[in-house]
C-alpha cells in the first residue's frame, strides 16, 4: 500500500503563493468535493456518487474560505483542500446522524442508510472521516505556526460526537432545559463551524492573537445556524427544507421552540403526553410563542456575531463574513 | 471550548529523551488506555468504562512499542501515547465491526451495541476515532522527519474501511477467491498493523530508508494474525476464543479454510446450499484440508516476516519482534 493511495485523485495544490478570488475558490472546492466523491475507490463509488448528486449550501466551506482571505483579498490554494475536507467531515457526520435519527431523506434524496443499508452507511461515514483527515494532513502549515489543521480537527470532532450523544440521551425528554439544549447544539453543530473558522484563520495571514476571536465567531454563527434550522422544522414546507419537516418532534428531538412553548403553556405537556397530531403540535408551539422566542435568540446571536466580525481582518473579509451571516440567518 | 479539552486527562509526556524499558512502556500504555476509557467525559463514560473491563492482547501497541525501540534499547515516551492511540483506533473499529457483523460478544463481554444500542455504538466508535486522532496529533515528530503520526494514520484507516466494505459486499459469497480474501484481510486487519509498524519506526531512530521494511513486516504480521484468527473460528472453544466460534460462517463471512475446502471438495458447495449444521460444516472443512492449507499459508507468512525482522534494528528489537511474531502465530 502506498501511503497516499487514497489521495491519488486529489488535485495537486498549486504553490502557496498562488492566491484565488473567493468565488473561484468556492467553485474549486465544490468541484473538489464532487470529484472526491465521484472518483472514490470503485468499491464505495456507488455510495459516494449518490452523495454527490445533491450539494448542500457549503456553509462550512464558505466560512473557512472567507476566514482564510489574506491581506491581499485572496484565498490561498491550500484553503480549497481544507474546505473540501471540512465538507467531507460534515457529510460523514450527516451519514451517521441519519442512521442515529432514523431519518429517511437528506437534501432531497434518500438517506444513504435507506438506500444501501445501515452497515454500509456506517462504513461510508467512517471512510469519509478518514478521507477528510487524510486531506487535512496533506495541507502544509504556515511556517510561523505550530498548529496543523489535522491537529485541530479531531478535538472539534469529539465535541460533535459528544453533542450527538447528549442529544440521543435526551430523546423524548420534555424536561430538557434551554441550557442543556444549547450545550447540545454547541457540540453537534457549532463545533464544526468553529473548526472551519479555526482552519480558515490558520490559513490566513492574521496574527496569532486573533485566533480566539475567529473561533468565537464560528461558535456564534454555528449556534445561530442551528437555531434557524430548528425553526424551519416547524415552519417550512417539505419542498423548501428538502427534508421532511416536523421530523425533530416525530423523532423525539426536543428543540428550543418546543422548550419555550412548554415553559409558556403549562397545559401543553399533558396534551403532548395524551397525543397531539403534528399540525396541532405545530399550532400549539407557534401559539405559545416558541418561534418568536427562538427568533429573538437568533437576533441576539446575530448581533454578537456581527460585532465579532467587525474586528476581523480586511474590509473584503468582513463583507464576506457578513454575507455568510445573512445566509445562515435566512429563515 | 479549549482546543485540547479532551486531552486534559492524558498523561503529560516526559521529555523526549526520557527512555523506557519495553515492559514498562507496555504497562504504561495499558494504563493509559484504561485511564482514557475510564475518565472519558461523563456522558460517554458508562460505555467506555464497559470497554475498559477487558483488555485485548494489545498486539498493535506491542508492535508499535517494539518498532520504536532505539539504539539504546529503550522506548521513547511519545511511543506510549502513540501506542494508546493505535489501541483506541482498534477499539473504535471493533465497535463499528460488531455492529456490521451483528456480533453479540467481544472479548468475553457483551458487544457495545448489544448493551447500549446501535446508535450509541456508532457514536462511541466515532468518539474513539476522534480521540485517537487527537492523541496522535499531540505527538511531536522527530526533527529530521517530515512525516507526522497523525499524517500517516488516516490513509491506513481508509484501507481498513475499504477492507470492511469489501468483506460486507462478499457476505455469503461462496465464490470468493483466495486472492480477494487476501485483499480483504490486507485491508481490514493488516492495515492497522502496518500503521503500528510505521508509527513505531517513525518514533525510533532508524534511518529513513528502513521505513518500507517496517511497513512490509507489519503487513505480513497482520495477515498472519488474521489467518490465525480465521483458523481459530473453526477449531477453538468459545471459552478460549472469548467470543462465539464458527461465527464467521454463521454471519456469511467466507474465510480461507472454507475457500480451500470448497476448492478441494466439489460436493461441499451443494451440501452448504442444502443446509449443514455447524458441526457438519466444521468437520467438512477440516476433512477437506482447509485448516492444514491455511496453516501452510501461516507458515509462509511467518517465514517471510522472520526474514524481514532479521534486518530490523538492534538485537533487542529483533528479539521483541520475534516474540511478537510467535504470539501472533499462536493457534
Amino acid at each position: 500500500m502506498t501511503n497516499k493511495s487514497n489521495l491519488a485523485y486529489i488535485s495537486e495544490p498549486g504553490p502557496a503563493t498562488d492566491g484565488l478570488e473567493y468565488d473561484e475558490a468556492l467553485r474549486l472546492t465544490e468541484l473538489e468535493v464532487r470529484k472526491l466523491l465521484k472518483n472514490a475507490p470503485p468499491l464505495i463509488r456507488v455510495q459516494t456518487s449518490h452523495l454527490a448528486r445533491v450539494a448542500g449550501k457549503g456553509m462550512r466551506a464558505r466560512a473557512l474560505l472567507a476566514c482564510s482571505i489574506g491581506g491581499d483579498g485572496l484565498v490561498r490554494r491550500g484553503a480549497v483542500n481544507a474546505a473540501a475536507a471540512v465538507e467531507l467531515l460534515h457529510l460523514a457526520t450527516l451519514i451517521h446522524d441519519d442512521i442515529i435519527d432514523d431519518a429517511d431523506m437528506r437534501r432531497g434524496i434518500d438517506a444513504l442508510h435507506v438506500k444501501f443499508g445501515e452497515k454500509t452507511a456506517v462504513l461510508c461515514g467512517d471512510y469519509l472521516f478518514c478521507l477528510a483527515f487524510d486531506i487535512a494532513s496533506s495541507i502544509s502549515p504556515r511556517e510561523s505556526d505550530k498548529d496543523k489543521i489535522d491537529g485541530v480537527l479531531p478535538s472539534y470532532l469529539t465535541e460533535i460526537c459528544l453533542g450527538e450523544i447528549r442529544e440521543l440521551g435526551n430523546t423524548g425528554n420534555l424536561d430538557l432545559t434551554e441550557r442543556e439544549y444549547f450545550r447540545i447544539i454547541s457540540g453537534k453543530t457549532a463545533a464544526l463551524f468553529q473548526a472551519s473558522f479555526h482552519a480558515g484563520f490558520f490559513l490566513s495571514d492574521e496574527p496569532r492573537e486573533a485566533k480566539d476571536l475567529y473561533i468565537e465567531t464560528g461558535k456564534q454563527m454555528g449556534i445561530l445556524f442551528q437555531l434557524v434550522d430548528d425553526c424551519l422544522d416547524f415552519v417550512s414546507s417539505k419542498k423548501k427544507a428538502k427534508k421532511p419537516v416536523l421530523t425533530d418532534c416525530r423523532r423525539g428531538v426536543v428543540t428550543l421552540p418546543l422548550i419555550y412553548a412548554l415553559r409558556a403553556d403549562k397545559t401543553l405537556r399533558l396534551k403532548i403526553e395524551n397525543g397531539l397530531s403534528e399540525q396541532e403540535l405545530k399550532a400549539a408551539v407557534i401559539a405559545a410563542g416558541g418561534l418568536e422566542y427562538t427568533q429573538s435568540k437568533i437576533r441576539e446571536r446575530r448581533t454578537k456575531a456581527k460585532k465579532l466580525i467587525s474586528s476581523l481582518g480586511s474590509e473584503s473579509k468582513k463583507t464576506r463574513l457578513e454575507l455568510l451571516l445573512d445566509k445562515a440567518a435566512a429563515l
